[in-house]
């Protein structure tokens, strides 16, 4: 049950009285995430479950890690547009428009770069260098969420009927059914 | 070019005077769509693409049609929520929760039932039975967007590089391959 | 005393480990509602009250029924946007635009046409033929309001002073005598 | 054609250097509006229509003359919530819930006292007494409309249906006649 | 600990029924603040924190009293757009846009003018005659806030370090200490 | 005169199909902007202006350098919330709550720290250290403009009145006299 926050800023649920400065602040930013994982990447997120001050502010953050050859898989944000800028290594990023173009715009960012992911497409970033990447993320939301693409199709739970899936991908049941397995870990 | 359209209810762009009942009104809904294709559903959109009077009024309609067997594959909304009801046959349906917990909700719907798909979530309607079904469905925007997730993945024009889709899916490329192959309808 | 909903979309007040796919779903809108009353009307509504995972997610639906010769009477909703398609037979529709033009926008609607009510406008849907006629509507909020003009002018409660009701219609105190007998039905 | 305003706050249309300080002012709001009327009552606006500036800004203002006994008859704004305060003289105010309550909130106002009309409910001023009122009210919108029940229902242009409206009102036709020709002054 | 208020227009948080008139409601507004202080001004305001009604409606009105050469000294509103007109007497008002142009639109207004402050910007009123001048400002939040700039940056609680300030208004520490003693009224 | 952008998530004013990935673009971030001024600090801003896709998307970056004893000086963002981390050094950052607390939320923070500055609050950071700092800093606007509080108090175009700021700042006129002249840089 989420209580929420802090009345410093308009009308909230708590006493502005007792507010701490401690509700508007966040350490640990500077640390790597663990990229130790199939995709090769680490998202540290700072959003109102780690900064209670941000209720109703329309507003968080991320901190991003790639592993040489990782990637932030294909995913979306339902509830917000992303700003990104690179503070470490290259990346190659991109992001699909909707129906019926498809169009990819996608860009080769290096250190110092900025790109946009416009609200609810779907995007991904791939470091393809032999270094490790950094980037730091700001999302238009307290509480953007993620879907990432393939882990919420073929990994959710329970999953999604085999019949389905292989309609919509067009593979046969059996590649399904492979694919299932794969994201295996993430059901219960 | 968008030329944004009436003034009856508040400043938009055309001068209200000029204003005609047309600009409130779209026919067809009750035609169904053509179905013979490889999800075996259509979609007919009624949003501010067809009825100019729709903008900055938040809200558009869409009939869809189920050939027996046949689906709206998964895909979301980028910028609306959708609220549909069964008109006839029977659909199993679903949305998925973000991460997480990717927590798939579906149910069986039958005729007169209503169900909810949540802004930004992935979502789907299966038509299991052997007659065919039509849903009304409405979402909160003028102009919602679509983002069938299969095509936007595999059918991008150009192409997300086999590597990362490959990495995302957790399949080798030749099976990414051949699912771009599927899609290549969809690239120029 | 509204307990708010459910967590999945966004943080609202209900811990989302405990949403139900039943906060999501309505059923019954295949039925006819009841329209043998004064006005041949009847509108069956699904928003935040029947559905709690409507809240915050700013849409609803509702069925509309008409008798032959059945109208619904001329009235506004102060938080939404309309949009209706006709199911089953015909109506004669309308809304009228603010001061100073009170501009009456007209149509009559078949099966398959759609119309938009904007925000806060006076409108109302008569069937004017022989057999009866079925309408979707969508609105653009969880929770519309419904205000029906007659009633709430002639209907509220306690009653307005029938001095300001005279003036207001511009007819004697003991035609607004007569009007407010007619909608005694609705008050205490 | 509205062609939008000015830029000091935010993107708007027009370059800001370009602005000037008659952009963000209106004068003559202590003169009093005409009430040699039928409802002897008077509002003066002031929108987006009298100061450009307003644009994108959501708010406005306007000043109410009423003589003896003259009322600012039953009305909505169909996208602004409105508070009043009394300048000079007493006035009988109220406002009614939605439906099905459609609850009657009304109270005497003294000069000083201020009350709040929420978005898209009938209201009305009455002054009961035998001097002049004055009010200043504030709304939520640079553009917020006026919808004068009675003058909308019986005056628009072209009529609704006296059928229409005899059921809804639960008068004869012979009735709505009789009230469409005192408001036959509204219609071309 | 703020209790939200009433549900009459919308689903907040008191049960309708409930509801009082006096949730609608407040007294005083004709009356003159208390201008027996250093700046020679008083601010009566209006808002959610007096008419619980407000709730969710996105409006407050205020009175502003100033003594003969008294003023509401440079401010802003937080989350607001003001837009203010003289009761009596004069006013010299103004303010500044953001930077880099910080250009100050100003104007004297007498009784019967409006003039608008755009949201977030710093503004002021100047009584500059003999006589007390009165105004009502309407604001676009139930609850707008008020930060003036030099109660706020010289008399926090506790004080922002003399280093920062000097530095800030390039003036020598000294100079900074002393402003600060006039503010320390405003510290515990 | 603003040319709004492109049309990629929702209707805005160009057409989508003529949209550039340069439009989502941005290059040199990684790069120190220039410090030798009297403040010791230097911000390079990436919204709207700089990147034409982030029309409508409601999010805009910045980063901030600071010199030894540098200092980003009292300031607000009229229309956005701020969150900042850290990169590399160490800040005294703050912001001041609305009348009548005022009081000071401050801490230091070190590299990988994060913090809120609510919307329309004033705000600083500085740079006790002996090092130069560097922030990125997220703004919950496409446009959230910038108003330092000396500059614009005093070096506004043309000048506000030494005697309205005299009284407002509790000092003689002569010391805003050399206020002023301090920030005459800024005027024309």
């Amino acid at each position: 049950l989420y209580v929420c926050a802090v009345f410093v800023n308009g009308f909230a649920c708590k006493d502005p009285k007792t507010a701490l400065v401690e509700d508007f602040f966040f350490s640990g930013l500077h640390m790597a995430g663990n990229t130790s994982n199939k995709q090769g990447s680490a998202v540290t997120a700072v959003n109102v479950a780690q900064i209670a001050g941000l209720n109703t502010l329309g507003i968080s953050l991320a901190r991003v890690d790639y592993a040489p050859y990782g990637q932030n898989p294909p995913h979306i944000h339902p509830r917000a547009t992303e700003i990104l800028t690179v503070l470490e290594g290259s990346l190659y990023v991109g992001f699909i428009t909707s129906n019926p173009e498809n169009k990819l715009f996608s860009k080769v960012l290096n250190k110092g770069d900025v790109f946009v992911f416009p609200q609810g497409l779907i995007h991904f970033q791939f470091n393809y260098g032999t270094n490790k990447a950094i980037a730091i993320a700001a999302l238009s939301s307290k509480n953007p969420g993620v879907i990432t693409i393939a882990n919420t199709v073929f990994g959710s739970n329970p999953s999604i009927s085999g019949d389905i899936l292989a309609k919509a991908f067009q593979v046969d049941k059996k590649m399904v059914d492979h694919i299932h397995a794969q994201f295996s870990e993430y059901a219960t």
